[in-house]
């Protein structure tokens, strides 16, 4: 090895290639995933049945869900098992179609992947469609038939850009005749959704066989946030690589921090209902202060409450000589305190209703708590609550910089400390923002692997006819040989929400779990990590080599695991 | 390997150790760069002598320089060549400093155990002082005692905490003073400062000459910003690995830019003085516009037309239906655009006497021009100029968001387009600042080699009684065993610029050549890439596996290689 250290070379190659994306050039670590071999679960590997566990109820309101879904509730979860299949077999030649909904997650073309080597290695003769940009390729029937030259150069590759992502929805009666009309026109046995809101593929699948279509729904968990998950899906696919890219980016922040040792660095992490990300990064790397959603709500902190706790972090530092930190804080912070919430459905109320006036008359419309809040914000969150606000007139919470309002909140109190002479340390506060850096990284080998695994899944599960089924992988904290493969009834993880006089069916997100495993782990150090340095680094990615093999610790914990 | 596929164990293991740092735990990724093997060039690695080049000038006014540093100016280069050394021995056990002067930079670690090895390897019963917290700590006296066990917790770690860095700088006679009794008190033979203004060193050198202390001093060129280098210093150190975290982060991006298609991700990159930075992820990455200072100062652009620029290639990829892209722009921009550097001048001078009243009166006391491009300005940026200031009154110019004000300027720019009815696309802003996430990274495999050779060099030169030289270690495009070893006088870097009427010794800043080869590469593609995707996605830094063993193309191009 020695003798090529450095030694000058190509940095990056080009491969020929019937697509698009594959004329340009590829980096060498990109070409290398490429031909990045997967392992499939053994139970994969060899001939296998698929055979069914007992009926399924609902996660709440059964006869709600029953009603809503009369054709999906109560199918048993399926559960693939060593064996040849007793069944006729299905017609060879299988039309399969995939689709992509909403925001990347690292991994998706490996699901993509998994199908299109599934009905490769068991129903030769199979046509895939890759519906392009979305529910609305499928509504307005554009697609691209995958071929093996196709995917190829997708392969362990980080994105959606093989057929792209949308957020459109199919839900108006319309819009479901323009999926029939899809289903129809190319004789689709199946569909496979990859999607955080499985939801649709229910009510497609609900639909679909309600009209005596033959096309079967399969979904698949994608999310970083790592909110969709329940006790048969223990993970979203794209969650692991995620926190790992914010994790590399979050040490290397640590490692700066003690080097200078003067800025406390606030970090505000991806993630706007959950707080999974923020929880799984504190996890890998020990920060001095991590705010979680799930716990401010629980107590009905203030914002007041959540800047005295930075400040008495920080003025504890101060006493033991640190005067520098880092702090992470999840996107959906504010949605998760009380009076803030209550603060922007007053101004949502307000401004479509007032003009708002210089002198700031219109602030007498606001509740006397709510003024007193408001008039605590530094003058630029003032400014984004007024300004920044989507079509429908509301508050765009996400582009609240949350990280720098508390910049600014603990400044202020610190001063207020200082004057006191209860704080002699010096403040620096240093904002990030980490998202879309890790929506789009080359998938993690457990994401590579843990994706296939989902598609290859989604792929039997299609064949034998299932639908409404979520593709469920499991026992993942053992090798991957012995993890499990089945489907789960969509219904059966369903509840309903009362929305506008109506019940609407919704998989719930999963929140941090108080009582969980991660979140009492993290419980039990962090005043460790507070007042001591115990930074971590978990330094890139790797994808061979110490470390490659190693899933979340988030997984871990809550599969019973010891990390 | 299957087998162990993601097995459950330990995902952070704790060593034991005296040091602080490493009572905490390391990531299996931190563990296995401890004792990742360096290579050593071959001339270090079996008996070398020093031999001298031909006396050496200056870069520029030599007669001053000489006058500025008498004792140093005119010193011929010294070399290593294999061979046995003719000269008497030097006494055994040597007492050595070495101090981290500055911003952080991947490798430093490598610089201190490479100075250390080779004082084992070559001086049996040395002592090295590592200052602590930078030159105050030379001034303070204030020091560790580094032992292999010391040391052995940060080899090939990111960060400067194994000693600390700091900012201050030995320079009013008061200073020198207290630098000499802290060389006297500790008998040092030689002191290694690791920074970016080697000017500082080579004063210290010249100061203990004249004062005719036996210290010698030799610098080593750290610098994330790669502005410190010459023919005989091929790169500073970390500006590889700060390089490759960047790119990682921009490749991610723009895979999401391409997946969702939907917004222009507008990334600010470190790297204030001159633009190597950006340049140099330009060409790891492709991006679809990409802004170099020195070329907006060649072209004597205004604000408006690096705007049109950018609008410009956004309006033509509408034409060809992209409405996303990556953006890159060096921190530094907008002091490469005159009439900010202007307008910013004025404002410093106007803001020292007047009040700024709400009427903005005050705005009268501008230049016709300078009030133009401040109206042009978004409200936000107008607000930072207006109170963002240092403590000598001046606009600190790295705070301002230029990235958030090119988006605001973009914005309005292709509002007014899409009225004349030429502009039909969608246009949405994303804004980073890629920054502290690539100063303490772990170090690239090229970085831990060339700084430990870096390291080692300074070891030898110190030994060999060299005194106001920079370690420099060449022909880095071959492999590691060919590159060469030396040493080159300060001196000889060195120009003057006249600062309050007295002649200041400065190593000029190596700016972005717009002659160079990186720049022309960079030029001869842009067009391509402006229009269309050739994107690549660099992923992370692998440390074992496919382009571990890489290094950087700026670094390649001007060597003359192909990359």
């Amino acid at each position: 090895m020695a003798a090529a250290l450095f030694a000058n070379g190509e940095i990056a190659t080009v491969k020929p290639s019937a697509n698009s994306r594959y004329s340009a050039v590829y980096s060498e670590v990109q070409n290398s995933r490429l031909d990045h071999p997967l392992t499939l679960p053994s139970v994969l590997r060899s001939a296998f049945k698929v055979v069914d566990g007992p009926p399924s109820s609902a996660a709440g309101n059964p006869d709600e869900i029953a009603k809503l879904f009369p054709s999906m509730f109560g199918q048993p979860s399926a559960m693939l098992v060593p064996g040849a299949s007793g069944d006729t077999p299905l017609v060879q030649g299988l039309k399969i179609g995939v689709v992509l909904s909403g925001g990347q997650a690292p991994g998706g073309h490996n699901v993509i992947s998994g199908i299109f080597d599934y009905l490769q290695d068991h129903c030769k003769g199979s046509t895939v469609y890759g519906f392009r940009g979305g529910p609305a390729g499928i509504m307005k029937c554009k697609y691209v038939i995958l071929t093996p030259e196709y995917i190829y150069p997708y392969r362990n590759q980080g994105g959606f850009d093989m057929i792209c992502s949308g957020r459109d929805k199919i839900e108006t009666p319309e819009q479901f005749k323009q999926a029939e009309e899809t289903a129809l026109k190319l004789e689709l046995e199946g569909l496979d959704v990859i999607d955080d809101s499985n939801t649709n593929a229910c009510l497609l699948a609900e639909n679909f066989r309600s009209k005596n279509l033959k096309t079967r729904v399969i979904g698949c968990p994608k999310t970083i946030d790592g909110d969709l998950k329940c006790k048969e899906v223990p993970t979203s696919f794209g969650f692991d690589t995620a926190c790992k890219i914010f994790a590399e980016m979050i040490g290397n922040v640590m490692v700066d921090a003690r080097s200078t040792g003067k800025y406390y660095h606030f970090v505000r992490l991806m993630g706007r209902a959950a707080s999974h990300i923020t929880l799984e990064c504190a996890l890998q790397t020990h920060p001095n202060i991590t705010l979680i959603g799930e716990e401010v709500a629980a107590n009905k902190q203030t914002l007041k409450s959540v800047t005295d706790y930075i400040a008495d972090v920080i003025c504890k530092r101060a006493e033991l000589g640190h005067n520098y930190g880092v702090i992470l804080i999840p996107e959906g912070l504010i949605d998760f305190i009380p009076e803030v919430q209550h603060l922007i459905a007053e101004l949502n109320e307000i401004l479509a209703h007032e003009t708002v006036d210089e002198a700031g008359l219109w602030k007498k419309k606001l509740e006397p708590q709510s003024l007193q809040l408001f008039e605590l914000l530094p003058p630029a969150i003032q400014d984004q609550l007024m300004l920044e606000r989507d079509p429908h007139g509301n508050v765009q919470v996400a582009k609240i910089e949350t990280e720098k309002m508390l910049i600014q909140m603990v400044e202020t109190e610190l001063e207020l400390r200082k004057r006191a002479g209860v704080y002699k340390g010096h403040f620096k506060g240093q904002s990030h923002f980490f998202g879309y850096e890790g929506r789009c990284g080359l998938p993690s080998n457990f994401d590579a692997t843990y994706c296939y695994a989902l598609g290859y899944a989604a792929g039997a599960l299609l064949e034998s006819g299932k639908t409404g089924f979520i593709s469920s992988v499991g026992n993942l904290a053992a090798p991957v040989e012995e993890w499990t493969i089945g489907g789960t009834a969509l219904t059966s993880l369903m509840d309903v929400e009362r929305r506008h006089g109506k019940f609407k069916p919704v998989i719930k997100k999963a929140m941090v779990e108080l009582e969980g495993a991660p979140f009492k782990k993290f419980a039990s150090m962090r005043e460790e990590w507070a007042h001591n340095n115990r930074y971590i680094n978990p330094g890139p990615i790797q994808f061979v080599g110490p470390a490659s093999y190693k899933t979340n610790h988030t997984l871990l914990l809550e599969l019973g695991a010891q990390v």
